[in-house]
């Protein structure tokens, strides 16, 4: 099997510069980086990346930490793991999953953190690899993150539905003490404040079946038309229903949504939303942790929100 | 930081001796296992995996190789993955993901691929590691694979539906040319086969809204109570629209599903259906393409099936 040796004789130079080529390019000059690169290709070799791993201290392996119970994961993650992946790759890193906050980090380079709390920011502060949280980060967050910006998607949700001539709108949120869910509920509430409208703010439970019987309760009240603008697409799906039986949607009441992975394909009339825009946030996460990763020094805390845009469907007009 | 040669002080033996007892524990006596055992706990010394993997010539990492387009990844692979990571965790292996049937395969043990086709088979097998397939294999596999035993779930859901009282029995099933499609719809033919029934099958694409479409056009048939048996949830959903706007579920028409990943909780009534074990089938993968690394000779190709049980909920029982 072809190895550095091979390599060595081809170019006439020695070990130690083929590997400074493989492992630190920026150290070589540009001739030898040809006449190294030439004889890598006429001889076939191709770089051990274990080996490349022990000369760079780098293993060029990041981590998927998930911290969430696996019984409530959402379809969310299957379309992030996956561009988190795919953008790795990239860079030439490869993404494994965990669920394990005390795992070994010997392996690795880096960590990506979902499904985490308030709780486990200490912990992961303390571990010896940089740290990149998903999801949405508390005021003077320890760690950097990155989001979809929640208060600026439901900003969008709202401001839209009142362009669209809805006065009398209501904001079902979800009843969690979570940054993202407040951030959420106070995009509501700026939009309402700056028009001058009236706030009807009520929560809910993550799921389709409480909203549809929370919506149910409220609907005598409509002053039409009406507009409904929901902290979730699974919300939105059971104020859809609920709303249906009396109501005509669009022209009686609006629905908008949050989210667009999956849920908004699967409503009728198909439901408009504010799309989390996925490859984006993994494109930002992946460019976040390998810039810590790089760095010689320790930088700053970057906390990123990454605005949605809404995507027009059957749902929201007059 | 505390390495082998800690350990190795500690305990009054060689690096050698200790290097033994954590690569190949079964070529130690139990007393020196003990002994070596009680050091590395006495100086809290952490194996480093790339120094062991270069011991073993094992590497403990296993790819997931997903050849699917992204953009139709399903939620079905959030639980998979997350199941496997958990169970590879338990056996010291990592998961890592990867979308490239052409990445170097020298730092991994095995992969388990998934979203192949017909066409992928010769290039997986030429591969120089072992590969477990999951998802339904043709006939003369030349690799192993796992999957949910599709025939058998889809006869469980028409005999429960015929043990339910419903004799004018449907099926909706997916206009794939698969194995998994077929081994559904024979599940379906086989039962009613059995049972004398009149055989009414027919095929849409995986989307609610052409099933809702499709059975629309078909309601006018139905001699009550009539039962329809569907190929996945997503067809379901949309069965279930068409046949609520006319008839009384589960009363006058039932419906049965096949995934229980994540649609089946969104509907309304809620779903009966066929639930994919995902829990069972991630340690059944993990199982066969551990034994297939830690196997000195080849083994016979494996196909495994494993059988899902039905969900009983609300659009079912007359």
């Amino acid at each position: 099997m072809v190895n550095l040796n091979d390599v060595a004789r081809k170019a006439h130079v020695s070990k130690m510069t083929v590997s400074r080529v493989i492992n630190h390019p920026d150290q070589v000059s540009p001739e030898v980086m040809t006449l190294v690169q030439q004889a890598i290709k006429a001889v076939g070799y191709v770089p051990n990346q274990v080996a490349r791993a022990l000369v760079n201290k780098r293993h060029y392996v990041i981590r998927f930490l998930l911290l969430e119970d696996v019984a409530t994961v959402e379809p969310n993650y299957a379309k992030l793991l996956i561009r988190l992946a795919q953008n790795l790759q990239q860079k030439g890193y490869t993404l494994e999953i965990s669920l394990d906050i005390t795992a070994e980090t010997k392996s690795i380079d880096g960590i990506i953190v979902s499904g985490w709390r308030q709780e486990d920011l200490s912990k992961l502060q303390a571990l010896d690899v940089p740290v990149t949280l998903y999801g949405a980060a508390p005021t003077n967050c320890p760690l950097s993150s990155v989001d979809v910006d929640n208060q600026v998607g439901i900003e969008k949700a709202t401001e839209y539905m009142w362009r669209q001539g809805y006065r009398d709108i209501y904001y079902i949120g979800l009843s969690l003490d979570l940054p993202f869910a407040k951030q959420r509920e106070a995009g509501y509430r700026a939009v309402m404040a700056q028009k001058g409208g009236r706030v009807s703010v009520y929560q809910t439970e993550n799921h389709a079946h409480l909203a549809d019987t929370l919506v149910t309760n409220l609907m005598h009240n409509f002053q039409l038309p009406t507009a409904i603008v929901c902290a979730t697409d699974r919300i939105a799906l059971g104020v859809l229903r609920a709303v249906q039986r009396v109501y005509h949607i669009p022209r009686e009441c609006g629905v908008i949504g949050f989210d667009g992975v999956f849920i908004d394909q699967l409503t009728q009339p198909q439901l408009t939303t504010v799309r989390q825009p996925f490859a984006l946030i993994a494109e930002k996460i992946v460019a976040q942790i390998i810039s810590q990763i790089e760095s010689e020094t320790t930088l700053e805390t970057n906390n990123v929100s990454v605005s949605p845009d809404i995507v027009v469907r059957e749902t929201t007009s007059l």
